[in-house]
């Protein structure tokens, strides 16, 4: 019989610690003494002093990048929640390999290994070469009428993400991007984020790749009776159970993000989260284990309106914000640059004293 | 008898016009059949298409990218504006040549030749090799007492900065970064944004490198008093001529980068530019050629307060917020990556029918 997905997670997060405070602290000491006003990289300086924190006596060898996209379809699609038929999930699985989609792009411009994973696209692949073939189940079930996932597809899919995260670690990747591809999967995104937060559907749901104002409110009372359905008793002094929310309302890709963030956090790699949906997985993840927060880049703030309460609610400020809602991710990549900008930083400028200039006089 | 510096850039201006706006509609036309939502890729979009209306046929290739950093000394330091003494300015460019400053980091991970240019520094660098040697005066006048430069200087240093701009042309850059050094330059940057924007000094007046708070509130008077003795009679009105502005207020790196502005976007090369005081010359440029906006990005938003109401002036938004506040070039040049991103996505991705993906229903 397979393992939960409640004790599979309580085995791969008890060993997991927060970044080390004694580093970060080490590393703001050597960014005061570097040749710039005190504080005047802004955001960089937190960047690199997470990054030592994350990677310790590491943080001198240059980082190893890759970036995960997993794909999954969504039995809510039957509910009319997207622009996009369901049947362009998998022809973008085929895009990505074949080098056309926006990540297939900046992957290959940023130096980040891709990694296409079908977790749950309604489609024939067998045979399909390039793609990480590990199908849990053609779509999620309808959420709106039955749990998205049983409790033996959740656990599966989780487990898909650990697998990838020891591979990732396996060949030395220091930092790893994730990102998504599935129509109808900003629906269960804003289904995760109104439950997390206990924020109203409203506020969380947006017009994902581009619906009409009457078509974004239909969605919103799809996402509402989904929620009324599965979580009929829910308050703010007790939330329910992110394992819980994860499989009525959540996607299959979004487990797998869930399980490949708890599992890289766990072998201390770092993690650039994309948009909405990859943050509703890391956000899962940190209801799970706050311990993970340590370990996440936000790479960019998406237009999705509950992206925003998300990264709130987990304590991360987006690197970017460039308007996008593209997802792949595309926003967790184009971060990267940024991340290796505030490493070399750190490791090539000269201190003060190596280069005889003045200090302020204050 | 050298020639004036209203003749000058009236000569230098005669030829500019604005980007192509038949290749920004071309390219937008473009964008909307590539293989993602309408308009998903935000910012990124607008940058493409602005590129391909700036390099039209040329797009295709690749950029080549230079950042040209102006050092320059500034008068009224004497009054006890800055944080730091402004013999630093001339420490922090033999720094910027041995490549331990924040500039030198990024020029090298970027790929973007480092140009240094003395325009004003108070110091002999006489064979300092791999400086260009471009020195007007050893620092300006003290601009509360006097006018920052002659006629004559403020002709030469905008000299610099069309001769520079002509040679990048010759080499081939198509993207340029400007940037600067030079101790005192936020409090000239502040007197041109009041002057240019009839904005009250408070507003864009900020504590540079780092002032206590007295020392701040003392900067502002200084700057209200130099105004005062500049120009008694400005009203909304007839706002005081640019050159005039950057004669009195200004400072020889800024009219070399204001010069480099005109001269760049009048050669058709794409110009990032950096924080307060590069903007300071870009709004200066602007007021003399508003055909220069369609040739300018604004690489970063600068923790500076006057560099936002500058951005608005010119009619330009920031690439990254990182609360950065540095100078050298540096928010211009880290802003380059995501400017190759869009250029890659505009010429790597599928479109719609050549990868038979289904479009939006709606």
């Amino acid at each position: 019989m397979s393992t939960s997905a409640p004790l599979l997670v309580s085995r791969r997060i008890s060993s997991l610690a927060p970044p080390s405070a004694a580093w970060l602290a080490r590393a703001r000491t050597h960014l005061d003494g570097l040749t710039k006003p005190i504080g005047s990289l802004g955001r960089l300086e937190d960047i690199a002093a997470q990054m030592v924190s994350i990677r310790q006596e590491r943080f001198v060898e240059p980082l190893r990048k890759a970036v995960y996209v997993f794909a999954a379809d969504h039995g809510v699609t039957a509910e009319g929640v997207s622009a996009y038929p369901s049947e362009v999930t998998a022809q973008m699985v085929r895009n990505f390999l074949s080098g056309g989609a926006a990540i297939s792009v900046l992957a290959k411009q940023h130096c980040v290994e891709m990694h296409i994973v079908d977790v749950g696209v309604d489609a024939d692949f067998e045979g399909l070469s390039g793609l990480l073939h590990h199908k849990v189940r053609r779509g999620t079930r309808n959420l709106l009428h039955e749990p998205a996932m049983s409790e033996s597809e959740v656990a599966q899919a989780l487990k898909v993400g650990f697998t990838l995260a020891a591979e990732a670690k396996r060949n030395g990747c220091s930092l790893l991007a994730i990102g998504e591809m599935g129509i109808g999967n900003t629906s269960a995104a804003s289904a995760i984020a109104a439950l997390l937060t206990n924020k109203p559907v409203a506020l969380v749901t947006g017009t994902g790749t581009g619906l009409t104002p009457e078509k974004h409110a239909h969605k919103q009372n799809v996402i509402e009776a989904a929620i009324a359905r599965h979580f009929p008793f829910t308050d703010e002094a007790a939330p329910p159970d992110p394992l819980d929310i994860l499989r009525c309302a959540g996607g299959l890709e979004i487990a797998a993000m869930t399980g490949m963030i708890l599992g890289a956090a766990r072998h201390g790699i770092a993690i650039a989260i994309d948009g909405f949906i990859s943050t509703s997985a890391a956000a899962i993840a940190f209801a799970i284990a706050p311990a993970i927060r340590g370990y996440l880049f936000a790479g960019h703030q998406s237009e999705e309106p509950g992206h925003q309460i998300l990264l709130d609610y987990i304590g991360l400020q987006p690197i970017l914000t460039l308007g996008m809602r593209l997802g792949e991710g595309s926003g967790a990549v184009l971060a990267m640059p940024l991340i290796e900008s505030a490493m070399a930083l750190y490791n090539g400028m000269a201190t003060f004293s190596s280069a005889s200039i003045s200090v302020a006089r204050q």
